[in-house]
């Protein structure tokens, strides 16, 4: 299945559209008429136009081709619709209703009769029981929540199973000035699953790192295959450790499992996980912007102790090494600031200073060092070391990470010279160690198989030993 | 020791102050300079004005009482100024210079001469090592950080034992809308420790809430005893748990100790602990914005199930609870919204709605609920439900937290109001979660002494058992 015609169709339906503005007809319609391609108002009730659009009666009946039909209609109607979008060529649908699997009983029913409309037309359904999608660069909006017109571009896709997840990720993704290549909501996943999502952005040109929320799934093996065949990096959240089953199982028709299988699962096939969504997007950040990790040892600059301190002792907890430098550092740092306060890892130069740039240059050069981490508070009369940062990431072959603090309308222009030159940047100690705990955690899954070391499975690394080969998904069939 | 001197003098002298701009002499006054009292450049090597004073050669020549002298001069030339401002009978001073316990060897004598001369004098020192302190509400501003101006007055009191993570919090309450009473980074501690800041503000009008940063003191006992007399609620973060303990002796002059010691005093002391600078602010604002609970059990109230599920997650691993709403509670509910998706705890309407608010009432004032979260992504139009909000608090003596993601710029108004109804508002489902899990945590350290249970010392409980009752801090001597 490819999930060409649903993220990047030529022309999209609003079925179900509708002129009264509370209904979830006229807000799907608002928010998608600025998609670059033709919209088109489908209600065999309506007639005239809506956003300068003529209504039609059906997919049908549009005047060029529909790739993809938004499905305002409650959930009985959805199947004469995916009808309809087969006899159009329609190739993909998102059905927004509820009262599928996750209600149960004839909502179980009504889901596998949906499910074979649209295998036997070949439809990709995203849904139902979801909020949709947007993809910022075209102005492909399929949501219907407030403010999505004001998320950006940026180069991680976030697939979430649920909708409203997928939202607070989006929105979260703007206000540290990120944004998202795509936000998908996965819902009740009747035919378009994580597996289908990741591959399809795996190929995607604007999508650097892939960050997954999951609750639960019954297709537990599916999932982790599309995350190992993936070259882009894919970074998962799983929620919910505690007892939440009941009510998770109400929402998008699935249990949340056993915590322990899908972080070991995850690591075994090559995935970093994380716990919070803040946690998901900075890690994402970091496997997307900089050049990935040959290992997991962090080498940190730091223009004040105490935030230093924090994030020597964070990157520890969160997989990384703090490696003594090497002897031709130390003499390289003591050379540029004879006196330092304290020439180890973390180096701390006291204060920002006009030399900062210069020691962050020799801890990257380290040979011992494979992730650089530099946080310093901004100091308006100095600036970030922006000159020593263009480029070294690059030279050096190694992420460089910045955090800093401050009032942004003041550094906001250094900050963002500092992304421009290939630094993801972040907003505080604990988030910037994070970020490079996930990215150590990412190299130590990827490291090189020890020589001697016979691979199970084709090469790939096992770190999860034998517990994580048997990992299938807590209601895997 | 009274703080008064420090924190509310009525002048203030810049001692070492400067005309030249890159000159912490100059930065100082500059910023010392919107203070609402009078502020005296000290130079005995300069003359004329600076920001509109007269220079002046000693603190001992002021046309005015001097209460506070901040001191920019280097290490060896302190002494002599604190003599002078012994003369002068100015009460209090901040020691930026570092060299003094940290660095070891003649810095720890000099540390103990400050101390000797200013104990003759009685004079509170703030310091050495130290970035300073603001109280935005009277424009005291005695740091050198660039943007400090722009920190607003908030109720929360930071003590950081690092200036550097004072000012990371300082601008991080700014991001998060809620500015400081006042933020003070102890450094060395030579006369002024935790202790005597945290009763200063325990007596101040302004706070309503102690938030502790703390790497490592020798001086534990005292600082848990302060915890435990201190009437304002106190939030600790101990920085460090893994093994940084060379580079953070280099630091304020203290080691990072046992975490898992502090974690247990704290507790035994009345004080909950957080692990990170967001989390410490949020927890403050949850405990000095809203009624404080009279227990751990947590009511939650989604329009979205996805960020519900990490939200009733998350609180449970923070210590909070969520039983089962009374039969009474639930049956309300389905009176409001009949077929409401999800009717126990949490409390799912699957979306937000024009009902929104009664639910949340609804919930508020179940007899088995402590604490009341509520969670909605913003929609336009229908905004938050403030009228419920207002006085629901106060009603039901309960604490009401609100979280919310959306566009700024579009909820900016709404989320004011909420805040002006008394009822704290939170950026990510996990953060807000984890501030409902340490009001649950303080109401869990502060329950009432069960019948029959016989106090060890006067009342107060001790959850610790009996290994925090030998509780001194890692040097304690």
């Amino acid at each position: 299945m490819s999930l060409t015609q649903l993220f990047e169709p030529s022309g999209v339906a609003v079925v179900g559209a509708s002129r009264a503005e509370g209904k979830i007809g006229y807000v799907a319609m608002a928010n998608a008429t600025n998609f670059e391609g033709p919209v088109y108002p489908v209600n065999p009730s309506e007639s005239g136009e809506l956003f300068g659009s003529a209504f039609v009666p059906s997919v049908t009946d549009t005047d060029g081709p529909v790739d993809l039909a938004l499905c305002c209609v409650p959930g009985p109607a959805v199947p004469d619709v995916l009808a309809e979008c087969g006899d159009a060529g329609t190739g993909a649908a998102v059905i927004y209703a509820s009262g599928f699997a996750e209600a149960g009983g004839e909502g179980e029913t009504l889901q596998r009769e949906i499910v074979e409309v649209a295998d036997e037309h070949d439809i990709s359904l995203l849904g139902p029981n979801t909020s949709g999608f947007l993809v910022p660069a075209t102005d492909l909006r399929c949501s219907f929540a407030s403010g999505v017109e004001a998320i950006p571009t940026g180069n991680t896709a976030v697939i979430a199973q649920s909708g409203g997840v997928a939202h607070v990720l989006a929105f979260q993704s703007r206000r540290q000035r990120r944004g998202v290549s795509a936000m998908v909501g996965l819902g009740n996943r009747a035919n378009v699953g994580f597996a289908e999502a990741i591959a399809y952005f795996d190929g995607d040109d604007r999508t650097d790192a892939i960050a997954l929320h999951i609750e639960g799934t019954d297709d537990g093996r599916r999932l982790l295959d599309a995350c190992r065949a993936s070259d882009t990096p894919v970074i998962a959240y799983k929620a919910g450790q505690s007892d939440v089953g009941e009510f998770a199982a109400s929402h998008t028709g699935a249990l949340t499992g056993d915590h322990e299988l899908y972080t070991a699962g995850f690591a075994q096939y090559g995935v970093p996980t994380v716990d919070a969504t803040d946690d998901l997007l900075d890690a994402a950040a970091a496997l997307g912007t900089a050049p990935l990790p040959s290992g997991p040892n962090v080498g940190v600059v730091t223009a004040q102790a105490g935030p230093g301190i924090i994030i020597s002792d964070r990157i520890q907890r969160a997989g990384g090494r703090l490696p003594e430098l090497t002897a031709g550092t130390k003499a390289r740092v003591d050379e540029i600031l004879p006196g330092v306060t304290y020439d180890d890892n973390p180096v701390d130069t006291g204060r920002p200073m006009p030399e900062f740039g210069e020691v962050v240059a020799a801890v990257a050069e380290d040979d011992l060092i494979d992730i650089v981490l530099v946080y310093e508070l901004f100091e308006e009369a100095l600036g970030f070391p922006v000159d020593t940062l263009e480029g070294l990431a690059e030279e050096v072959d190694k992420p460089v990470l910045f955090a800093t603090e401050g009032i942004d309308a003041d550094l906001e222009s250094e900050r963002d010279a500092v992304e421009a030159a290939g630094v993801p940047t972040f907003e505080t100690p604990e988030r910037a160690a994070d970020a490079a705990g996930a990215l150590a955690r990412y190299a130590r899954l990827h490291a090189e198989e020890p020589p001697g070391a016979a691979a199970a499975d084709g090469g790939w690394p096992r770190p999860g030993g034998s517990a994580a080969a048997d990992w299938k998904g807590p209601r895997d069939e």
